[in-house]
């Protein structure tokens, strides 16, 4: 990386192709200031490097998502999909308030977010590549590199950790070229403060996800607590608002077309750097069998749990996340058809490998990186039809619950640091709260129904490829009896007690013999399964440990030989925070067709369909729109008020969230998706198609003002206003 | 009519709002001279009125189609689908012409066109209404007036055909308010010239069809051919090509954005004067019913006759034309809930009745028109469910074929001046060819599953909407038997030998004796619907009669109405010559898109799917576009070779084929769709919808010069070129 470093300002004064390419360290932004000033930046890059000054202290992470600090009194905005957790936990039948939308006209009003809801501040980056592998026996096997890596980072995560205010993590880059240890002060008290209805929220649902154009109010509201001491803490009715050292200011007016925005957030993980088996493996097997996996997931689901039953409320957010990827691996497997991603990864790699050829020293240095990578990732595949049907079959509730508890008690019988990651002392406040939300989301007829169809897909699989422990224990060691194991099934649900909230907790301080000894079918099913699953994940750990190396070595090799092109390199995204900038733009879906950047109020009047699931909006909202009261927020250009805007920024999931900010470092638009054509963009950022989606802050504050009635957060805020 | 013409020059000097709506007749367009000198028209308006003259002789009928002749050797231009018919007819399995498409490099080599085709050249129009209703007295019964129209019609037609190279017809304007007598040379030695392989002239499919982005290349070539006289006669070796008086010149370069455009051709139906009770029956009912009968129909044709069988060939053009209307329904119906024409309609009747109650004179004029016409529709749908279930079971082709015939026998029993219109000698020759190509889409298997489904649907409409002879007939009186119902449709197809074309036409000479006397079972089941069918054609007839009267009162009081508010008036299309213009000319779909005027080369690229049946391309078409051979084809703006594109051209099925002319006359474009969105303007015309769209000039000369290889007929027309 520091080869780059260095390389990239030279590289930037030449001619940059891919301008809006690119999710950006903040310690790069520095030399990335004379493109960065050219496109509109206002800020000075060189302090944006710095965590503990505005903006970057402003942003924030909720952990999966990207929010941001807006006011003094740590009031934060995210998506409202960001907190839909949020709002369900604290709806009911007679209160529904996602149906509803809410609005805390006081701090005495604001309800606690959902159970292990966290506000990150990211306070720290370190660079701790040589404490991770600095030091590292080249020629160690697989799984002792593995265990030698988490070793390190765990002695670094709980070094970090000694002050319990601060959550940490080790991230790696360029698939562990470089480590970096992240630092974040984590405040665990945090409270639903505003969110609009979800016929502004999430209008045009499924249908409009992934696509424009789109009319989504996709911004909700929460506020991040501490104790008088300014400390986190659990909820208290003592605690108070937490002050941010920066938030952001609200511009109302927005943007226009060809601003320049920049989004900051925690982008979760693109594959920009993977190789043409990777690729090819992907899109002609991995994306359309899990698609295919998917609605019929969702079929059994809706079949099973009929609209309007109990059920399928508490499945309504597992659809959603099912039908969200379906459609997400539908767009990319099209537009790969399409387009030639896999030519042109095949050439960059024969490229690569002939400018290895080229040069002795070269070819001593990268030596066959591409073949050890590749040689590896085909050992991954060895058993991927099974090890697919076979993570798909374990997603259902209690498959899982009971195998984490298992592996959870053997995990126990370890001095702390010895555990695996995610089962450490650190990490159970989480796993508990995992445990309990189980029985939102959890049928047993449902359950049962899903199992019973991957059971039959998985008998499928020829000989070699079943697990003995599975077949053994629901008795199709002779061939797959549905009826039978239909039997089985009502039997392990009727007498399971692991759909109890306190069973399940209570087995979280269970030894493993107890686990053996027990009569419950589900805890006996983890036992059964316990000794394969180890072995899988032992695989999976020395497989893992091997790729630590290969793919570095290759990294290596593509920074190297992409710089001696004059490539500027960014690393894949990894949910650290990242920076891309770009601009306010529309786009060509077709030849034809013509993606205009704004979408307008008025086109949410065209959307509308009383009583529709995805498509019904507030009567308030709707009289207004016909009246044409737009206030301070219409464009003079558009003649209304802007609802989302398209930009070129170089996104994925995790942004979800993410401030859209100008040149001046104003909020003017919150960051909630891609467009259908841009869903590749995960592999291959494409200038023609990659647009991302934000919904503008004229349109959130025309809501909060006409709407929702939201004032007294306006007035809590700095808004920037031209009108 | 005579007012509005009249009014016509002082309105258009006033403010034209819906500029670019409106199907012309020829006789107004001198006094739309103003406006469309204006829009860009250099030709003289005052002159285009003139059928014997050019354009305007230049432009024939194909019957369902629009045509133009382009060469002085009768060599004709129109729609591929258009042809569709001639291709398929001259196509075998070995040499597939809908496949592999055809070029006649010379005249010899020209193929007859299917049986019946014809080019119809309009030489007259001459206003008959006096001689139809101006005579009759006005207490007349709804069936005598019925009769009495009818009678003078065929007396009119029967006059101007004694020279049998004529075709004449009675077109009535303004629902009765006016007639004209039209009368066609009737060239019937048509023969295929030229077809695009489908994979250009009907790519995209059904998927595409309605739809904007487009890339079809919906063109082909005929010829008409005369004996040695110049008089139409059958075909001949003999024949020589026919001379037309003049032919188009084809602009190479075809159009640029906002370049005026105007159309000649034959629209077949608009509604835009529908009453209010008829918006909301067709857009509440009728459409939606309609809709689903269509889809059910393709499942049944689909599940019985798999892709790839031989009945499922007999039955794709079923399905097109099934799934074209449904299609079109769909998209009238989404139009409909989304605007608020059912509004407007209402409020135009109440401002309307409003205007006529405010004055004597109006009131006594007009007296109570509107409830005089609402009550006749609502007589004419008393039994809406039945008749249209009805005349969805009939549309099979034993039932038709059988009654058809069967009425011919009783109406051949009368003088020929007093059969039914369509049962006329002169209607014969047309009828025969109607039989002979029945075997070509009839499959019994098909035919029986149809008539099931359909007899099942009308088993379980209430008693009083049950038809006593057909329930008889099946032996349903006491309820629905599937298995019987069953079992009598196998009978019949196995016994009937109406499936045999030689029977068919020999039935078209006996008697209703001989009909009575039959065994065959399907005649046997028209014998046995006589007097149901008789009786309903009756009550349709004086029924009709009475519209006859009653929507020409309520046109008059429409006319003088919009009149007096300064709007033009043109007349509902009616299959007779018009005259549509307007501009190129994009729009927006949906707020947040844009469509815009033009599609490329490039684009059908995009839609490539190698082998799929839609979305296939020649592969030398692909390498051409590939290696962007464009050509002198090639657009300055679009830097490429424009495809399909856009205008606001006021158009309805029957301008299929169309020429779209600059304002010079020149051939620009044929017109072949409009965009899903503009579905509805059969009712109502929308300047930010109403989108039809052409294939480019540009495109035409390209594929017959690159492609197809159909140099010989660039040569012979006359191709205007500026590079």
């Amino acid at each position: 990386m520091k080869k780059l470093i260095l390389a990239l300002p030279l590289l930037l004064a030449g001619g940059m192709a891919q301008a809006d390419e690119g999710m950006w360290q903040p310690h790069q932004l520095k030399q990335l200031a004379k493109e960065l000033k050219a496109k509109g930046l206002k800020l000075d890059p060189n302090k944006m490097q710095n965590l503990d000054q505005f903006p970057m202290n402003a942003i924030i992470s909720l952990g999966g998502c990207t929010a941001s600090f807006v006011s003094p009194q740590g009031l934060v905005v995210t998506n409202h999909h960001c907190a839909y957790g949020s709002i369900q936990y604290n709806s009911t039948e007679e209160n529904n308030l996602l149906e509803k939308g809410f609005v805390a006209k006081s701090l005495d009003k604001e309800l606690p977010a959902a159970p292990g809801s966290r506000v990150y501040v990211t306070e720290s980056l370190t660079n701790v590549t040589d404490q991770i592998t600095g030091s590292l026996d080249k020629n160690l096997s697989g799984d002792a590199f593995y265990a030698a890596v988490e070793m390190n980072e765990k002695r670094l995560v709980a070094e970090c950790e000694t002050n319990p205010d601060y959550r940490c993590s080790v991230y790696s880059f360029h698939g562990g070229l470089e480590y970096y240890l992240i630092k974040q002060l984590a405040i665990r008290d945090v409270r639903l403060v505003y969110a609009p209805p979800s016929s502004i929220g999430k209008f045009g649902g499924d249908t409009d996800n992934w696509m424009w154009p789109r009319h989504t109010g996709d911004w909700s509201f929460y506020r991040a607590y501490v104790n008088k001491d300014g400390r986190p803490a659990d909820f208290s009715a003592d605690n108070v608002p937490f002050e941010p050292k920066a938030f952001l200011k609200v511009n109302a007016d927005s943007v226009q077309e060809n601003d320049f925005v920049m989004v900051l957030g925690y982008p979760g993980r693109t594959n920009r750097y993977r190789t043409s088996d990777e690729v090819e493996n992907n899109f002609t097997w991995s994306y359309p069998t899990a698609k295919a996996y998917r609605e019929k997931y969702i079929d059994i689901i809706k079949s099973v749990a009929p609209k309007g039953s109990d059920a399928r409320i508490k499945y309504e957010s597992t659809i959603a996340g099912l039908a969200n990827y379906a459609k997400n691996y539908g767009s990319m497997v099209e537009s790969f058809n399409k387009g030639n991603m896999l030519e042109r990864k095949v050439k960059m790699e024969q490229d690569l490998q002939a400018w290895i050829n080229a040069s002795a020293e070269r070819k001593a240095k990268y030596g066959d990186a591409i073949n050890t990578l590749e040689a590896l990732i085909a050992k991954g595949d060895e058993h991927k039809e099974r090890d697919m049907l076979l993570s798909y079959l374990g997603r259902n509730s209690m498959m899982s619950v009971s195998r984490s508890l298992l592996r959870l008690a053997h995990e126990m019988q370890k001095p702390d640091a010895e555990r695996d990651q995610g089962l450490q002392e650190r990490d159970m406040p989480r796993m508990k709260q995992g445990l309990i939300s189980v029985n939102r989301r959890y049928d047993a007829e449902v359950d049962k129904a899903v199992i019973l169809y991957f059971m039959s897909e998985y008998a499928k699989l020829p000989a070699s490829e079943h697990v003995a422990a599975l077949d053994k224990f629901f008795g199709i060691e002779n061939g797959f009896d549905e009826a039978k194991v239909k039997a089985k099934l009502d039997m392990m649900h009727a007498n399971t007690q692991l759909d109890e909230e306190a069973v399940r907790l209570a087995w979280m301080n269970k030894s493993v013999d107890e686990f053996k000894a027990s009569d419950d079918p589900y805890i006996q099913f983890a036992v059964a399964m316990y000794e394969f699953d180890k072995a899988e994940r032992d695989a999976g750990k020395a497989l893992y440990g091997e790729l630590q190396r290969a793919r570095p070595a290759y990294m290596q090799a593509v920074i190297d030989y992409k710089n001696s092109l004059g490539q500027p390199v960014y690393a894949d995204a990894n949910s650290s925070l990242r920076i891309s900038y770009g601009s306010v733009k529309g786009y060509s879906p077709q030849d034809g067709l013509v993606a205009t950047p704004f979408t307008t109020l008025e086109g949410i009047l065209a959307k509308y369909i009383p009583g529709d699931e995805e498509f019904d909006m507030p009567a308030k909202q709707r009289e207004l729109i016909m009246a044409k009261e737009y206030g301070p927020y219409k464009d003079k250009k558009l003649g209304t008020v802007p609802v989302n805007f398209l930009s070129t920024l170089d996104i994925t999931g995790g942004n979800s969230g993410s401030p859209a900010l100008n040149g001046k470092g104003e909020l003017v638009g919150l960051l909630f998706d891609g467009v259908y054509e841009s869903i590749i963009g995960d592999w291959d950022y494409d200038d023609d198609y990659n647009r991302s989606i934000s919904v503008s802050t004229a349109y959130m504050l025309w809501v909060m003002q006409y709407v929702d009635g939201a004032d007294n957060l306006i007035k809590e805020m700095q808004v920037i206003r031209s009108k």
